[in-house]
């Protein structure tokens, strides 16, 4: 084999480039990308040392005055990337640039007090968890609001007969709203993990280098307690240099939990768009195209890339728990991986719940192939309800199974109509009458418990949601 | 090379045989591998139908007479495992084998109303979550007795100043107790997850084939909610056939994350146990072999086995999170692997709870060495604290660092005591009196905070694990 | 909520009871699990005992008869587990325990010979060798027997034409026969990756604490050479105490992929058995049940356990990659999860094969359905091909595709036939006659290099899977 | 709680913004990064589409003319990134839109034979083994210069007795070059594996919408051989709309696993470098620092930020496995994930593998402390080699056992140095002399086949990456 012809490297790469589709633009929402892009991560930091500064000053620990120039550089926009990378390129240590540049920029008075009784870790950790109070703000919402369109919709097809298939065979009916109605609960319930979670992963943490407050004593957990408050965080009940890694993990699974459940809803798209089965589909833009070869087709896209990214966004659990247990007061193991892992769980998430909040409000539903569905099998999905009238005349269920199993195996093989070969069937009409048998072959009486199911879980998400949105 | 010796099968091979080692009662307590045995799975099986039909009679759903003969056989010991594999064998369905040998045991009268506006799953979701409300009451007392015993020995150690480190380095000091502390605080931080999360994992559902409650109607409902109610479970919001697959990822999730805590637990030990390190070392039985060539070694085994395990635990997530996108009202890809999961968090977890509770409780903390361990540097460890004290001093933070900087390397080259070297320097001589300077150098004025936090986490100990021991 | 009626664990629980699915013999042929029952995992590490001091008696290094008194020993029966599990009692090492058993069966003159020159894990990770030497063929059997079987079918449906999908709509026309040729490339695939991979993790290790051949000296390496050979491993580069765990990965993850490949199979069957598609059929026990509740039914249950079983086997990779990094010259942290995961992956990978060979042997194809569904889309699967053949006339792509576009869905909304629309459109008509667009609109003009692909894919299965049957 | 302050969202977001460390320059050669750039993807599909078209110009399946023209306008430099993301926009498919860019630059002649017989995928999925084709080269290229450079350090401390560790404890004596053999010999089978892999995923696939070469006919697997050829990749054996993911998922576990070998060197340094073991330092550029509050630490950092990305480089597996399954003839669930899994562990592993080969050729060793922490035991080290000289007096071996045992623990109990108290033993002295005890307990004595195992290893190294460097 000859050798392959391989790319010229010497022309000059520019830096940076885009690479991933994150930065790229392709994925996620401008104001929660915006969160994670690094220069909204200085400012976090510096917010969060204006923020110290000022809890500080408020229970005399540093002067006042020394708080307030802190808090005016932290605002002043002009610690910019560029100085601390500057100062960075010297001591290699990046929390540290950002604290000189502080420095840099307030009277020598207040230089003492900049960062005063920290830890480099102290900043990186409240400002991660600063950010991602303000992811989890976005995601509230849109998951609120997902849930609440969820429950729309449940309503909407509340009496609408549908197939309900098991092992992807047509296996009993269901009204077509129980479906939303399923995934609204279960929105409605992540809204309940985030609201109880919170109080675990949005944390403050100003207790110094190894957890003791070493540099403030006692009052480390008063500072804390304040700047918490402030911030909308909590403060940590015991730390060691770092939060502990198990709060981050559950924040992780949260995330890809809630991404789990939009790639369930995705897949259920995904198969009910088949071509076969065509009960619904996700909306399309006019002039957007299938396929590069086949102009007609209409490709369920937007939940396929559901589906994909929740495959991206479920493997970064495993990286968070490999981040639990650090050596001693914290080993450095968890910081490289945790510049991808935050960010891209939460803008991945942002984007399929973009996505799918979309699919799901315009989501095209095909009554008459809904109902039409109901009718492939020739009956044969009432055989259920045959089962259990007979079984409420009396006959033991595995006898009232056998006979079933026999008429419709029988039917099958015939081609005949399932209502037709159980009206002539004389071991199942000594018990049956015809209007009886009647009754049974029509769908709208077999959807039991669905209506109050769909009012039930409507009311529950708007309980739910009624604040986040 | 020659062909392999192989392995010669014509030997019969007796079935069941011991292969993995939750089988062989390698690991696990006896209790909590009762709760998943083959036999004491049909029982909970067979409770549950008669739990159904006991509330079906409550509510006139079904005969008085019908629900008593259903929980008199369900209790008589003669539905056996063997019977049950019997009838699977000829209907390759293992449920309908269970009610089959149900209905073989009660006057046909009551045989109509076995299993009565059920489907198979409600039954084993259902059983499921009775096993998995047995099992994490015996894991949520662990968890709570090993908070408890965590807090004793963090106030034990309240007061013994010991190296903190970072990035394997010695860093600062801590609190000998902190330690203790910051598992304690972990550990009670599991028990109010498993408070909270109990009321969206251990359910109850008997809302038939596809979750309508199409064979009760609305009723289906009521029945659910009763029946929860006597079984200790919570109804299920909606389902298909199934319950949600997001719920049974929580639980996952949550006993891998208290195995987390436990593998950081026990890596923290694995390396204080360290030859060069000797803290604290494992209880050690008399006899007990280190390994079949060394003979002094103590190996810290019981540690590295907790951190084996969790590996398996923390794995399993995956699956779990696998199951949850089924498809339509179901399909069967949970199934299978289900038969693995829970059981095997369940035992491993209860395994690792036994392990690290007993390494706790009689962990040997080698004091002599603890303290020894503060001086291995020369003093270098208390350069943070000298740092700080010129900073208070008015200095800039900068130019003390580098002023300690320069000192601390010096003293490294030349072999010297890093108190001989401060106390020597002009440059801090200028801000720091020979006395402030001894005074930095006493450990014990370095614990800060950590006592404080010993007791507010003692106290959160007692507070949240109370009412579960 | 009324406290639960939990479990009576007084009743005593016997032990060992079977609590997964592999112990109580669900999954896994007989053969594949007796390779892992604890008997003859201490059969392996006798025989490997045995092997070992052969080798020293040829190169004069242990006494002649001493050799033949150890090997009788191994093969006496007399070392039973009952016996090693009494003297673990005593020394909690469970490969001493062995070494001491057989040393009780063989004179005084050979006891010093017993385990010459070897620590413990040299016994348990050459042991394990052999087991997954053992493993590995039948694995490899059955993969190069499905192989066969893929390529047969995929023969005898070479030139019977039927629906492509790509996003779960139709897209185009393939060889229903290409749907088993890249299964069966696949799977051959897999042969090559074990025949390759064989010589990097079915090791010998004979190198003593630290793998340094401490008490051998230099001719470890040959002792380890010639015991290899003679058990048809390999000798290892170079070690710790322990065989690279990298080694062990390599194995896992061959393991997981060729899960993953039947997972693909099973996947595509549960979706071609679907009610709406119906061009396969699982073969179907006469008798076996498909619900408790819906007699007619005919699910897909083999092929969905193999989904189930594939999550679980793609999970153990992750654990087998955590236990790459054993410290120093080895932890102790793979050993408990290394008594779950080979076994596991192999039992499991076993089973599915079973399952598998027997479903693709006898999947019923309904040729009927298969041709039926091709007409679903009333044609408009050919848009391709027109496409196609106005490009060839000339036509700028992308003004053919927007005219196929325009009249394709108008054709859908009117309901007609693609091939009238087309043959009626002006724009087309000018560049195609009625007999081009006639011809266009045959399915079997459209197999393009199926049949070769097929018959080449064929020929490789041939070639690779020869030796291995 | 007070409302959080929350971020400011009204300032625009400069797009694209950094965000995650790939695409801010952070990790990666720039080299590496350049592949996978948006401008060097687009670079990757051009180079592919003129390649087509000049294949198919040689077997005179499309005008010779339009194949230069069509190979002008890929190196022309016109088609660019603004370009295809305008026509995307209207489309929203983005390889049509490339399509499109090209035939914008060609005459009208040579539009029809644009992406002539190809579908999207074919271009997608061809492009991306281009970028692993080059990857894989500066992979392979780093992976043996790796091991050459670790084959020299052995060599290098080929003599120097060290501290053999198991379970953290000081366990035996090894050379401190066998550490290195270990690694050189793993990163030699990394090389091996890469080589024996690339047949398997470094692919060229031209068949069309669903693989059967729907548009090229039987020649579609002539054009894909030649194309391949030309290109350095191999034609894939059979294919749906997409090359197998198997063979993608091979490829990821493979980086993966590389990365597991340098984080387990990652570890052995970071253990060593701690301040009690000290044998080892990574270099430290002059004037970084090491904490923002201690400034005389020298943290492993290099070695800790490998470990942290070997946990991300090891969760791309488990996606790479979930793309595996695609249905029918693709879905597209595989497209999004893509985008991040391949670029990200590529640059991942290259900034993995750049900071350890910095770290092992400039890694301090200090000899003195290698040979210090031998005595550390007090002679204890040497108790397997008093085993076995008992042992090979005739003593057996558990008798020795146990006498050594009672020997080293009075000894540690004392304090008493492990050749004294041996000396001293009477039932020890029966057997051996005081010269032979002495010369046990020198260290050279005990290196075994170390050296033998270095000179070996580095020879294989010699070997395997001769012709890769």
């Amino acid at each position: 084999m000859p050798a392959p012809a391989r790319f010229n490297f010497s022309a000059a790469c520019p830096s940076p480039v885009p690479i991933l589709p994150i930065d790229s633009g392709r994925y996620g929402s401008k104001e929660m990308r915006a969160i994670f892009s690094d220069e909204q991560r200085l400012q976090y930091q510096l917010d969060f040392e204006a923020a110290v500064a000022k809890v500080q000053a408020r229970i005399k620990m540093v002067p006042e005055d020394a708080a307030k120039e802190i808090g005016r550089a932290a605002k002043s926009g002009k610690i910019t990337l560029e100085r601390v990378a500057e100062l960075e390129a010297k001591s290699e240590h990046d929390t540290a640039a950002m604290v000189e540049a502080i420095s840099e920029q307030v009277p020598s008075g207040a230089k003492p007090w900049v960062h005063y009784g920290l830890t480099s870790n102290d900043v990186v950790d409240t400002s991660t968890c600063m950010q991602m109070r303000d992811a989890f703000s976005i995601i509230e919402g849109k998951v609120a609001k997902l849930a609440q369109s969820l429950a729309d919709r449940a309503v909407e097809f509340r009496d609408l007969p549908a197939v309900g298939r098991t092992h992807g065979q047509h296996a009993s009916i269901i009204s077509f709203g129980l479906k939303f109605a399923v995934w609204a609960s279960e929105m409605a319930r992540h809204v309940e993990r985030i609201e109880e979670g919170k109080k675990r992963f949005l944390l403050c943490k100003t207790r110094g280098v190894v957890g003791t407050g070493s540099l403030m004593g006692e009052r480390a957990l008063e500072v804390e307690k304040l700047v918490a408050g402030d911030l909308g965080l909590w403060p940590v009940d015991a730390a060691t240099q770092v939060i502990p890694r198990e709060r981050y993990s559950e924040m992780q699974f949260l995330m890809a939990l809630i991404g789990s459940t939009l790639d369930k809803i995705a897949i259920e798209i995904r198969n009910l768009q088949r071509t076969e089965i065509a009960e619904v589909a996700e909306p399309f833009k006019k002039g957007q195209m299938g396929s590069s070869a086949v102009p007609v087709k209409r490709n369920p896209i937007k939940s396929e890339r559901v589906s994909s990214l929740a495959r991206m966004l479920k493997s970064l659990v495993s990286v968070s728990m490999d981040n639990i247990p650090l050596w001693h007061e914290r080993d450095l193991s968890n910081s490289a991986n945790e510049r991808f892992t935050l960010p891209m769980a939460a803008v991945l998430l942002d984007e399929m719940l973009n996505a799918m909040t979309k699919v799901v409000a315009e989501l095209k539903v095909n009554k008459e192939r809904v109902t039409a569905n109901l009718d492939m099998t020739k009956g044969q999905i009432y055989a259920e309800f045959v089962l259990e009238a007979l079984v409420k005349k009396g006959v033991a269920r595995f006898d009232a199974y056998r006979d079933i199993q026999r008429v419709a195996f029988a039917a099958i093989e015939s081609g005949e109509q399932f209502l037709d070969a159980v009206s002539r069937d004389e071991s199942i009409g000594r018990h049956l009458s015809r209007k009886e048998i009647a009754a049974i072959f029509q769908a709208e009486n077999h959807l039991a418990a669905s209506g109050k199911i769909v009012d039930n879980v409507a009311k529950l998400v708007k309980d739910v949601t009624k604040k986040k949105m």
